[in-house]
């Protein structure tokens, strides 16, 4: 991306691979949390919900309680439809920030670790990282939080633990999620087998912006439904086992298909290669099957490592928000499809070129 | 192509432009000629074929009639069923003369013309030359009928000109034929009404390798279905004439697209481009759609000069006997589909990158 604002905004966990980062995209860790002494977002009023703002503001901002990281907050009021929608890409705030009253957002630096505050909880942090990295993850959210909580009276009760708007939330109030590539499952049928399994451990699967939402691109968001009854580490470990169990089935396969039929393989790669360096016009939904094929060529070890190229940057560069932020305009269909071509083919041919030198 | 017999016999039409090469494949012009003393080859003995045969080497050999060119004479019997497909694919023969008896074909240094020697005539000269030339088409073929026909008795009636084994041949023996790649009428829907109109013209219009086969790849053989009544000249003004007016029309229509939807026909070319220079499996359906994306991208001028980009050379390459010569051995048709695509990747890329370096 070559706009002013997207460099300072692009999130940590789209720039490097990460651990198994061929196969895991980004790890990211939510802790919810409550004011004690101010109502629920959903019936606080807005001078409350302007004081939970401003009581944030003053615990993040230069020489309060946070020494170490420079924080930028913004209120989503002050942002335009399409800077949000560009930060919702980058899964930086939710689609419900997007739309709340009094709500803001706080970036770290990096984009690595974001506030929402006044979202369906009065804070919601969340760490996200690239590749498969729970623990990190958890770190950075939970030091965070350390932060706020020793300085703001958060609500926490001895027996259901951290108290949240939605009782699903409560307990830990934590959600730790995996968005990982799973082509070889896919392809192979056994995809249905894993997300009935993953039930079975507490976790549940989405598609990649969310509930509801489609897996488009093999791409899921694997969760911990659970929010209680277990503490931060045993759901972290949990979840990590079992992705490490997906993970290991993906390469198993992927290994049978290179074994097997390695030239159907390096063909379906290397077209989408071919279009991705080539098209001059790509509809959101091909976009998003070409980059699959490209991930897959990585994770087989078709392409060179996965460094050389963006898979996870491209991943949010050629959504809709993210192609309207670059141009600095709202963009019709027609348009957008245009502008992603030139952006996939600009990325894709840039980052393999380098790739060639290297 | 790489093995060693290719080199001698790639021909003429396949290396270069000429005239409206972009549009127009090739021009053939074939003269049927018969001996007055010999039964027709339908009728003859295998002595009879023989000394035909012997007859015509004659006059070709060194030191003979011919004194300016050097004639390669090959029996189909002495040629490997390879052998027979690959020259059938590059024009050079028809697949008539592959499984007659007693037949040979003569060809000169530069493929440019071949004598095929007991097909359904005893004689048949043919002339091939790149792009729309059917005046110098036919003066090669002609020097060469004025070559055989001082040394040997021809069948030529005074009423019905020369005489074929079938009447539809006799008068001229001419049949004179253009190869043309027609993309925007077909994609139009115009094409249905272009080929109805030559029918009033006396011509008529085939695929690829003729009478049929399907005009894959958008190419179509349109050529002069009456051969007496007019003399040699009248019936390639005639021709030439029509094919202008198509070579016309097909460019009308390449302006509106470039005028209209610019951006489609360049996604559609340069996706081509991509999918020849990367895929690993090709169909030889797919890669005559590829070459004909290609074709269309020269003649809209979105790809640099036709020079650049081997297409003709392409069009035969790609043909299934043509990649079994070069391959050296018979191929399955899954080992064609890999073999067609790693051609097709060397050359495109090949020439494609000489293109940029100019």
């Amino acid at each position: 991306m070559s706009s002013g604002m997207s460099a300072e905004n692009k999130a940590k966990w789209m720039c490097a691979g990460g651990c198994e980062g061929d196969i895991v995209i980004s790890t990211r860790v939510r802790l919810a949390r409550n004011l004690s002494d101010v109502p629920f977002p959903g019936t606080m009023s807005d001078d409350q919900a302007e004081q939970v703002l401003q009581r944030v503001r003053k615990v993040l901002e230069p020489g309060g309680e946070n020494q170490e990281t420079f924080w930028r907050v913004q209120k989503t009021s002050d942002l335009s439809n399409l800077e949000r929608l560009f930060l919702v890409e980058q899964h930086l705030i939710s689609p419900v920030l997007a739309n709340s009253r009094s709500a803001a957002v706080a970036l770290s630096s990096d984009a690595s670790v974001s506030i929402m505050i006044n979202e369906e909880d009065h804070l919601r942090v969340q760490a996200i990282l690239p590749g498969l990295e729970l623990d990190k993850a958890f770190e950075l959210a939970n030091d965070c939080d350390d932060v706020l909580e020793s300085a703001l009276p958060v609500a926490f009760h001895e027996e259901y633990g951290y108290l949240t708007a939605c009782p699903t939330n409560a307990g830990t109030g934590m959600r730790a999620s995996v968005m990982i590539h799973l082509p070889a499952l896919v392809s192979s049928g056994h995809i249905g087998r894993v997300l009935t399994a993953i039930g079975q451990f507490g976790l549940m699967a989405r598609g990649l912006y969310g509930e509801g939402t489609q897996a488009t691109g093999n791409v899921f968001q694997i969760s911990n439904q659970v929010t209680s009854g277990l503490n931060e580490q045993e759901i972290l470990k949990n979840l990590s086992s079992v992705i490490s169990q997906i993970v290991s089935q993906e390469r198993a396969l992927l290994r049978r298909m290179l074994a097997r039929e390695k030239t159907k393989l390096e063909d379906k790669v290397y077209r989408a290669l071919g279009t991705l360096q080539n098209a001059r016009i790509l509809t959101g939904q091909e976009a998003m099957s070409l980059l699959s094929d490209l991930r897959l060529g990585v994770a087989a070890g078709l392409l060179g490592d996965s460094g050389s190229c963006p898979l996870n940057e491209l991943l949010v560069s050629l959504q809709p928000g993210s192609l309207q932020h670059s141009a600095g305009r709202p963009l019709s269909a027609g348009e957008r499809d245009i502008a992603r071509a030139d952006i996939a083919r600009n990325i894709v041919v840039d980052r393999i070129r380098e790739g060639d030198n290297q």
